[in-house]
């Protein structure tokens, strides 16, 4: 059983709950990215989604040794937020036809994740300091800093498919 | 009735699916910061607040002229991200005790909607640019400033809450 939100009393409790928020994220994101390597067609963007499956399991290990470093069980709380975004990924990319447009989707999609989990990284990389836990904030920036590599490298993709089109 | 994401069939329909998007979140974000005053205990964080709200009613504005600019209704769709944000967002804040505590998991749950909104506005400024529409590049710019300027001051008033506990 997770931590209800009821139990949050303390900056250690909000830690904690924001770590298993953003564990059931990455699970939820390894379990999604097969379906995006399905759907995208520029093989580059394949290949980039392939290697971020790869690094999105290193995070999940990273994010259990955070776990046991702080003496916590590892495991997920829901977590609405990642669901809706995959949701909305999933309507949108699900029924367009036009590979170009797919494409474009697709990259708009995975940015959208990547940006949510800058978002939390940063925050529990703060926490992490504040609780004198810098050992932890050590390993969740290494996760951070390789979703900032992907964003950037999604940045490129799109406008590498743009300049493709203009040729 | 908005757009569905089967009629999706090129980069102009994205275009304005996901502008609809974000006017749809827009509106949940000003619906939302009400709350979000309410719940801050801190008053430069409550004030920050109240200076986004007026800001998020002028982005609603900006997004209703893109939309005359482009000869499209202004309407929303559902956006099951935004949804699951705030939803999340409402979870956590609403119940915790400590006030520290609080404004911490406050400003968390303000930067993930941040976050969203600046890819979101990301990806529509270089479709407009795609589709030779500068004009409204430059009013959804215009949102984009203002919202990663949100963000970067969240930031500055997490640190600072730090500093004031350590003191």
């Amino acid at each position: 059983m997770g931590l209800f939100t009821k139990d949050i009393k303390t900056m250690d409790d909000l830690f904690v709950h924001t770590l298993r928020d953003i564990y059931y994220a990455e699970k939820q994101i390894a379990k999604n990215l097969p379906t995006m390597i399905d759907k995208a067609t520029n093989p580059e963007l394949q290949k980039g989604f392939e290697k971020h499956l790869v690094e999105t399991e290193g995070h999940i290990e990273r994010l259990e040794e955070v776990f046991r470093m702080h003496g916590t069980e590892a495991k997920g709380v829901n977590c609405p937020a990642i669901d809706g975004i995959l949701e909305e990924a999933d309507e949108v990319v699900g029924e367009v036809e036009d590979k170009q447009v797919l494409d474009a989707a697709v990259i708009a999609a995975a940015q959208a994740v990547e940006h949510y989990e800058i978002t939390r990284y940063g925050t529990l990389i703060a926490w992490a300091k504040e609780l004198g836990r810098s050992d932890c904030a050590q390993l969740l920036q290494q996760n951070l800093d390789e979703e900032k590599a992907t964003d950037k490298k999604l940045t490129e993709l799109a406008e590498s498919r743009v300049n493709l089109r203009a040729a």
